[in-house]
């Protein structure tokens, strides 16, 4: 993506994108849920639509089935919303093929056996539809394993050398690299992020050519080389829960917390507010008697608040307006990365919503060989119905008091988040003291850090 | 500032900016050491530059004289590099007046006595010249007292009010204000964020009739209402040491740390770079035999790296370059925050630096009034030429032994200022253990946070 792009594709005055051909359209995304779950046992749908909350079914995976490292999963639909489960999930296996060059030197030739293998989780809560969270459940984990294999040599040695062909052996140059610190982790991470772009790429491209519409947030765990790499565009969210421990793997990006971004994209280019919105932070929608007082704002550059006097411009509908779960991006959208939402405009109006988005996720590496890693140690990821009724130090409780009575069932790790996902709606089981009810589609994955022979995949 | 003065000003295709018509030039701003170092025994000047490392003066306050909460100063030239200390340092009582509202409604009566108090200690590092650190440390401190008389009535509630006036009881507001949670102390934050701005605005002014250059980083602490705010923008630091506990109060600002922020601008406007530099980060300056390889490089939405093949602009001259005390942007500049450098150019070039520097500080707020203070707690605050050859830990360990034997001498902390500059000069005392030599300007103030009678201010 360039400058010029950017301006081009959101500015006015470049030149307009055409309305496309009909053509021959694609037919649209088929809604499903993850192949994980096929021979599961309940299965919801339209006709679940009418049922009350508490009798909304829980779905994991069979018993039979087992995912990476032993992890478990469950999810709910949100019947009331919706008529499908607009999250998606997937997981698997990744393997690392090498490109070599060959004695041609111009031919790369893909070597077939395995060289580097890995495994993914990962979580998508659409919005929209269905149609995004099934593009990036289907494809991100395909432009993941194409951005790792095109960096896989450097990936081998601990800092990755300065040419990627094995033409240069880099005798002439100085140690330069090695000053940089780059490590082989800031590839993987590279490779996510890229990965996150290309993805949403593609999302973009077929959802146009099917006629949907739709965004995605992505949260996405890949173990590698003895290292977890938990990358976040969205609000879900990926926490460590060890005995004594709770660390944060991921942060959420919202209108809220990305405020100062897209208050400062609006500053630079205006034209994309259409004169319809105000890019100025106050503390509640202004109205006409506000005019001419002095009320509290805050702009793009500022952590702090300051005092104004309120013009007629003040009182235009706020870019950013709404706290908390209200939050909303241009009055539309509850989150500010993600995947998809290329067509999204907000209601009756031609501004965009995209350029204020971003695919790109931030990355977290858990360096999982250096844990003194303990049977009970696991990461719990899920998307925002969980953490929306539950605090970390609850499913933290709920993680441990559960995994401490049943350390035999294979299937335990299932059971737990099922067991997280019911403590969302409402059936308080005393761990909680809460019983709070998530009215949100929830999925969960729970992956133990410590299963035997999962090992860090190797070549 | 808004975005089209942005464009206005540093882009080209907007009206040029007029040569100023000579006009009655105000004399160079002169330069001298701060007020409360009159009376203190060594003074270096001009005659000091062919001075040995070794032998170079340490000044201090004279004994006498006592500044705000009985702090400590310290400050060495070096000489070696230039005839002017480049560093500045300015404290004191901030008086905050409040303006009230009289009966005509439309006429403001500034009530004589002072309405709440607050102190400040500064400290400016100056480059390309001592002026703008000069004027920085006469002027900031007057611009926070007006930008916090401009918010004083939101002061005095814990939550301020929507509406600044007295005008206004605000009965018929919902409670938005609360909801958002704005706080006393984030007016405080927005009125240093102003008061940068403005101090940045009349550092301009004030060189360009003067016909002087120059920029200089600032970092300063405030105390109000029983919080201590610390502001920084540039590479000073400032560091709370306690006996068990070190913790920090700033972070610094440079071309590596503001990396993301710098391409982007680059990214967003490539005019900045004139086709004389290229965004993209290498692990080292790419020459001509680079070409057509697959490099590392990170561009402005990467926190990983990934290959990419070289090009012919990618031999450009890198628009960060070097890295840790080496690092410049543009080639130029060491820090990315400031006062000043209205006029800096990239020599033998029209490219400006001061659409890449940024005036905001970034505040920190401790909240002394909840620390339970021991006597010897303080905050240490130092310009670069202290933190390159001490870290924190070695700082702290200087702070502790020192105080432990020095409880009653009222002039310590200036005293302890002093060793911790000695510790810069490769005098190692055996509590570093490194005898490391900082060649640069040092600035120290250390503010005990526990001395008696200081108070909170108050009205």
């Amino acid at each position: 993506m360039s400058a010029g792009w950017f301006r081009r594709r959101f500015l006015p005055g470049g030149p307009l994108p055409e309305p496309q051909p009909p053509g021959p359209r694609s037919s649209p995304v088929p809604y499903h849920r993850p192949r994980f779950l096929r021979g599961s046992g309940s299965s919801p749908g339209a006709t679940d639509s009418s049922r009350r909350s508490d009798s909304r079914p829980v779905r994991c995976p069979a018993r039979g089935r087992t995912l990476p490292w032993n992890a478990g999963y469950a999810e709910i639909i949100n019947a009331e919303k919706s008529e499908f489960n607009e999250d998606q999930a997937a997981c698997g296996k990744l393997c690392i093929q090498r490109c070599e060059f060959g004695i041609e030197e111009e031919w790369l030739t893909v070597c077939p056996e395995e060289f580097l293998t890995g495994h993914y989780w990962a979580l998508f809560d659409g919005h929209g539809g269905p149609a995004a969270a099934i593009l990036a459940a289907n494809t991100l984990h395909s432009c993941l394993r194409r951005q790792l294999e095109a960096v896989v040599e450097g990936l081998l040695a601990s800092q990755p050398p300065m040419h990627l062909s094995g033409r240069c052996i880099c005798s002439s140059d100085p140690q330069f690299v090695e000053e940089k610190g780059i490590l082989a982790e800031d590839l993987v991470i590279g490779a996510l992020e890229s990965a996150f772009q290309e993805c949403d790429d593609v999302i973009g491209r077929e959802l146009e050519a099917s006629g949907q519409v739709g965004g995605c947030t992505a949260l996405v765990a890949v173990s590698l080389q003895g290292k977890l790499y938990v990358a976040n565009a969205g609000d879900s969210r990926a926490i460590l829960v060890r005995r004594d421990e709770i660390r944060v793997l991921s942060s959420e990006f919202t209108p809220e917390t990305e405020r100062q971004r897209i208050q400062q994209l609006a500053f630079i280019y205006p034209e994309l507010l259409a004169g319809e919105f105000t890019r100025l932070e106050f503390p509640r929608r202004l109205k006409g008697d506000d005019l001419g007082q002095k009320v509290l704002f805050r702009d793009h550059h500022m952590n702090g608040w300051s005092y104004k006097q309120v013009e007629k411009s003040d009182l235009k509908y706020p870019l950013i307006h709404g706290q908390g779960r209200q939050a909303r991006l241009l009055g539309t959208l509850a989150v500010s990365r993600g995947l998809g939402d290329h067509q999204l405009r907000v209601l009756d109006t031609n501004i965009q919503l995209k350029p204020f988005l971003l695919s790109i996720p931030q990355v977290t590496v858990l360096d999982v060989d250096q844990l003194a890693l303990q049977e009970e140690d696991v990461v719990v990821m899920a998307t925002d119905g969980l953490w929306d009724v539950l605090s970390n130090e609850q499913v933290a409780r709920l993680v441990r008091s559960f995994l401490t009575g049943n350390r035999e069932d294979p299937h335990r790790f299932s059971e737990l988040a099922k067991v997280l996902i019911h403590n969302t709606q409402g059936k308080d089981d005393g761990a909680t003291g809460e019983g709070q009810v998530s009215y949100d589609d929830v999925s969960v994955f729970v992956i133990p850090l410590h299963s035997p022979g999962q090992g860090s995949g190797g070549h």
